[in-house]
């Protein structure tokens, strides 16, 4: 029998022990930037928090999977009753929930859920598959829709890795967390080289439901590329696609269930393309002259001799709100300061760059990228930055926590738009959040960096802090959130380039795929899930 | 107004002023392997040709591309009454055709296409679009279905040309055929890099269509790699997906339209990612100690330093005839056995390795490839091996047409897997083509290549030749696709690695995606072309 995890802070992100601190610094620049901030403690401990009452479940729901793997503590029942947004994390201070499922299911094995949806879909019981409950969109809040009772398919026992060394594929369950797919992986040498932000938390199964794409997918692909087949758990039928390089058998039934958030059926596991674990890893920081400047070289790089393993590019508000926030401090932050200044590249923009291979491919990849660089008018900084970035590659969650702890509203959004375009789409969203930010007046700190790079276009990926209007938190981050997307979907950008849709952008799926596209999509949706009970309310307005 | 195009050899394939000849060498060969042949004229020229007499078309189709754009007679609906595959060449020598569209019509502009889309929907009238008609699997067949009329859909017209040189991407008409499109942006330095046997002929509609592979696939990508956004114009509405670089805004529509082989509606144009025109290619031949060396030269770069532009493993059989048919004669063929002989590769499998690029890039990826070849066993041959190569890389089809018109059946088909399952499939699919030309009486030579490598696996492309059964050359042919098909199944291999499904492989359909797969594809197939209009009888059973 396998229990829930339990191990991860249940209020907000990740290890309950670790800690994250701002220095004086920091918060000078903070309150000079945004204001004073008013604390903003937890409402609640989990014995006092107030959830609605569990709904019971139908008998063949608790016989699918044995009642020894139903969980329906209020510990259980509110850790997944969210995921790791603004949103989520705003609600869990207040110490109210007005959504949780009525009881978490852990199913043993692939055949158990199996079971279980089928059950689910004879007496409408909505499903929620859960897997490391790090959505920022709200993909895993549980919404009911018509249905009863809702629970929480949590898919944590299946974890197993099952390695093919001649083809280097991986077949990988569901729930294995993104460091124990690593470490399975890496015990043979071998990795995966996906990276999210989310990254020691998140699940194989939530990677595949939401094309996640991770910090080093310049030099690994998004996770969509790195899936060789998948297999699905519908209400209607079970679908798996070959194991095969290619097909040119029709349209790609993968790639319909990769992104599908959950929406048609599970995903019980994917197999993925892996390679060898790189032998050295090299990030080091450069100053581009701008954001435009430091876009170019990665366009350069893109598009001619080939990206590093990681590249990520500030702009200047970021670059300056970095260093503030963890640059170097005291004298080597005077002396950091005096070398920008005499190299001209004050006001510059940030480029991490990573390079992961053997010796010989890092050395080879480096000598092209560092020729892109300094023809760009980039300065090198050295490899202190770039260890400072993979010191913290992990930890802007836990930043966010201590800041909304401060009393800081917190949010990132991220869309991607060709080369011609981005330009103008960084300029025309940092204005709709920076302008609604002063209309709410919170006045805040708008941040951008691209950090995923292609031939023919970029991500961009923005951060807003600025104090939370208290008792009407939810209202600001709707008027920003909203003025965002807006300014989004104006400059024909796509909705997201790697958070997914869940809740929070249904409302823009038809700016995004047209009328017709939804079309399609619902037919697929009700093939597969004719009563509607696969995670209701997400992915389709 | 455009007029469809009339420029191919009516009755075969390609440039009807191009002759292709085997010397008595080669002729020698085929006798003693496949014995002797006799020849298989034309039954008919166009003027006698046997067609079903045209049906009407409804007022409301004319009226939607003008009158002038409607070509009913017999030559036109000759030209668009089949593609390339044995199939089609062997009815188009019996001077006769059971299946052949009422009309041709030329729709001027993407709006027109729409246009004649909604009239055929409202009336009942079929729609098979019409690219290059280089189908080898029975893709633009004319099957009516239950529909009164049917229309072959040229897209001639479709061929425009727009290029974004910052994103380098360039939204590309339907219509263009390969060398079209690669003028287009070849007069802007650019190349698309998508080069299959067929490019000469197919069009750009059709690539996406069919989900198509070119022998650079290697180095550039296949098709659908290349695809940033596409449209489709359908019965039930039209679609488009976002010119993004990435989304992860749900299931990807891109991927139901990529690959839908004109049963979902009609492709008009497709934006795909260019790239700058390489300044240097160099192709070379190396002989591998067997094909089983051969393979995993390509699997070892594949999943280390990366692959050449080209890569292609002849098996040890297709090596030989290669050779014996058009391989190095006389005195430099004496030399050229000496040579295999005293390095000990006699026997061994040819490989066809290239390189395009930069002259930097292109020395620095033979560097790597090399390496990997030299360790792996293989010989260098030279380049005069790969110049003849480049030479005849899209005279396949020329060649297939001489041995139809000496009395063979030549055919080709083609599967992947991963490299694990590789050698396995290959020995099974070979012996059940070679088994099943032994039980026709017809023994035959049975060829095959690899030649589109993955980290996962590869490509297996076959090619057999034998005397054709004549009076029953499709009931010949279609025991030895049934048994080559039957042994890829049960491989669990894919049905068709770039060639597509069309007629051919729609029997294979469920086995390939499973019956809730095509559940899946019908559900789609029936929101968007409620009447069944498109292209009936393709793709799915």
């Amino acid at each position: 029998m396998t229990e829930p995890r339990r191990d991860t802070n249940w209020w907000g992100w990740g290890d309950p022990m670790r800690r994250t601190e701002l220095d004086a610094t920091a918060l000078g620049v903070l309150r000079e930037r945004i204001g004073e901030l008013e604390p903003w403690p937890l409402a609640a401990r989990i014995e006092d928090f107030e959830l609605p009452a569990a709904r019971p479940l139908p008998r063949a729901a608790v016989d699918a999977v044995g009642a020894e793997a139903v969980f329906d503590s209020k510990e259980d029942r509110l850790r997944h009753a969210r995921g790791s947004g603004y949103v989520d994390l705003a609600r869990m201070r207040s110490g109210r929930l007005e959504n949780a499922p009525d009881a978490v299911l852990v199913p043993a094995d692939a055949a158990a859920v199996g079971r279980l949806i089928d059950a689910c879909a004879a007496h409408g019981v909505a499903v929620v598959p859960f897997g490391g409950g790090t959505s920022v969109v709200g993909g895993v809040e549980p919404l009911r829709g018509p249905h009863e009772a809702l629970i929480s398919l949590d898919l944590t026992a299946l974890r197993e890795v099952v390695v093919d060394e001649t083809s280097l594929t991986a077949r990988l369950g569901a729930g294995l967390r993104g460091p124990e797919a690593e470490a399975a992986l890496g015990a043979q040498g071998l990795t995966l080289g996906h990276f999210p932000q989310s990254f020691e938390y998140a699940t194989i199964g939530g990677f595949a439901a939401t094309r996640s794409a991770g910090q080093a997918s310049s030099g690994y692909g998004r996770f969509d590329s790195l899936v060789s087949s998948v297999r699905l758990l519908a209400p209607a039928g079970n679908l798996r696609t070959l194991e095969t390089p290619h097909t040119a058998a029709g349209p790609a039934l993968r790639d319909l269930v990769i992104g599908s958030e959950g929406t048609l059926g599970v995903i019980p596991d994917v197999t993925v393309r892996v390679r060898p674990a790189p032998p050295q890893r090299r990030y080091e920081a450069w100053m581009a002259e701008s954001f435009e400047a430091g876009r170019e070289i990665a366009r350069v790089l893109a598009q001619g001799p080939g990206l590093p393993t990681v590249i990520r590019v500030s702009d200047e508000e970021e670059t300056v709100g970095s260093l503030a926030l963890s640059g170097p401090r005291g004298a080597a932050g005077k002396a950091f300061g005096a070398y920008l200044k005499a190299r001209r590249r004050a006001g510059g923009a940030l480029m991490i760059v990573g390079y992961e291979g053997t010796e010989e491919a890092l050395t080879r990849r480096r000598a092209l990228t560092v020729r892109a660089l300094r023809a760009g008018g980039a300065v090198y900084l050295g490899r202190a930055g770039g260890r400072s970035w993979e010191h913290g590659r992990y930890g802007g969650p836990y930043q966010r926590d201590l800041l909304m702890g401060m009393g800081a509203m917190v949010e990132t959004l991220e869309t991607s738009h060709t080369w011609t375009r981005l330009g103008e789409l960084h300029r025309a969203v940092g204005a709709a959040i920076a302008g609604t930010l002063d209309g709410e007046g919170t006045p805040g700190l708008v941040f951008c960096h691209l950090s995923h790079a292609y031939a023919d276009g970029a991500s961009l990926y923005f951060t807003f802090i600025s104090r939370a209007r208290r008792g009407a938190e939810l209202e600001q981050w709707t008027a920003v959130k909203r003025a965002a997307s807006e300014a989004i979907v104006a400059g024909g950008a796509t909705i997201t380039h790697h958070h997914a849709v869940g809740r929070d952008h249904a409302p823009y799926m038809e700016a995004e795929v047209g009328e017709t596209g939804l079309d399609v999509l619902r037919a697929v949706k009700e093939r597969l899930d004719p009563t509607g009970i696969m995670n209701p309310g997400k992915l389709l307005p």
